[in-house]
């Protein structure tokens, strides 16, 4: 392999770490968080050489336009409120296209085992003797984390980060957050938005601080992404104010002061105001 | 853009939804989890622009191949008992070649918001006048638990994941695993191994299950991988068989079990001992 700018795709591809679809067997595949640039190159090798494709709507369809013409598709993820497919109807869907023979890609969006019932696919697929692997994507967590600028642990903040959803309310979790909160784990809900009055009250309740910082963002780690910064007390508040179909994700923790800090920073840097500031 | 084995790496990596590296600035940059597939195409874009790069001990060897020949490399990760470079030498390297006006990469293994000092370097760079940008990727928990075929969170078993380091060894830190555990949440520790006896003894004595199934993930998501699967009763025993130089994960929670009975299967299904003893 040499200088990559000057390297075909193909050649990359051929790099004999990276894995290979089989026929007859099925690849949960991680197509990382909200655009093309969080593929990872495992990834993008599967879907170069996949003939049939069962993807769920958190699918960049930047990506989906890489995808063989010939590659037959199914689109089975919820959209615009649609009603999506059963998991059931997902794990046969996938059986059927295996036992035709085919090469087969499950391209879930993030990463297809946190969240995203890669494990029950699997499990039904070799329940019914069809091989299958997993491709590790970036969760949703990392890259809207990443392109908020936010660092899911800081020494001295956070020493641990834990995910979660928003689905997720009754007491046993409700203590579960505020102990993760109180020795400072980071937590990254999953689609929690319309569940932020109860997680919001449900902290308060558990003695959770009222001023501790989160971040809804929504449409991460795309074009569109948007930041809306709130505390605990607030959260409810800001909440009803995010007019968006989307994926919204929420992170709480001291760590989104550390992101906002370092966004003004960065602005203050765009405006001219720190540069030359402090002595290098 | 087209079918992509007929695209050039070339004008993949011009897509304008990808981040590019600005004369001057600092791009903190996750190379993925131990071999080249986990890298990502903006990471990829990143590296084929770089003209210095300052890069960690976990960065694959196939990575870095595809850096320009002319990039200016700084090797500041540790490796075979050498001692490492210390985070305000790192600092200080990043910060001098930004003010040289170089397009700066810090690249890292994993992700850099992740045990990975990233917001550190961030805010130290920001602070003296210097942009940086974030580009997530696949980190050890995501990259190990594919490759291991063990799904982190699962229905019914695992609701949520912490990611969590082994160097924490304080009553509030055990606390914080027991109730981790008992609420169901799949617990991650990154390079734990040397650790392994003091989290066994704390998770015991603070009443976690005996029995619990656990996994040490070695050299995770290179061709050397190893799994050692082990229980909090055996995990002592087993850690101390375990001679590698080089990263050991440990994920801990029932999700392991999960991941074995999927392995199991799929070793049944290679013997032909499942094929075809399940209906379609």
């Amino acid at each position: 392999m040499q200088n990559n700018m000057h390297t075909s795709l193909q050649v990359l591809l051929q790099n004999n770490t990276l894995p290979s679809l089989c026929a007859g067997s099925v690849a949960l595949v991680g197509a990382g968080c909200g655009s093309l640039g969080n593929l990872t190159l495992a990834a993008l090798k599967l879907i170069a050489s996949a003939e049939a494709v069962v993807f769920d709507a958190l699918v960049d369809s930047d990506i989906l336009v890489l995808l063989p013409e010939t590659c037959e598709r199914y689109d089975m993820g919820k959209r615009g409120g649609n009603v999506s497919a059963s998991q059931d109807a997902i794990n046969h869907k996938l059986l059927e296209l295996a036992q035709r023979g085919l090469k087969v890609l499950r391209l879930k969006g993030g990463d297809p085992g946190v969240f995203g019932r890669g494990g029950e696919e699997a499990l039904f697929l070799a329940r019914h003797g069809v091989k299958s692997q997993f491709i590790a994507g970036v969760t949703a967590a990392l890259g809207c984390a990443a392109s908020a600028a936010i660092p899911l642990t800081h020494r001295g903040v956070a020493r641990s980060v834990t995910l979660v959803t928003g689905h997720q309310q009754d007491g046993e979790t409700t203590h579960h957050w505020r102990t993760l909160l109180a020795l400072g784990s980071t937590l990254v809900f999953y689609m929690g938005k319309d569940q932020a009055q109860k997680i919001a009250a449900s902290l308060l309740l558990a003695g959770a601080d009222a001023t501790l910082p989160m971040v809804f963002i929504s449409a991460g780690c795309r074009e569109q992404q948007q930041l809306f910064y709130a505390t605990v007390s607030t959260m409810t508040a800001a909440a009803k104010q995010i007019h968006t179909d989307g994926p919204t994700l929420m992170i709480l923790g001291e760590v989104v002061a550390v992101g906002s800090e370092l966004q003004q920073l960065l602005t203050d840097i765009d405006s001219g105001g720190l540069r030359h500031a402090v002595a290098g």
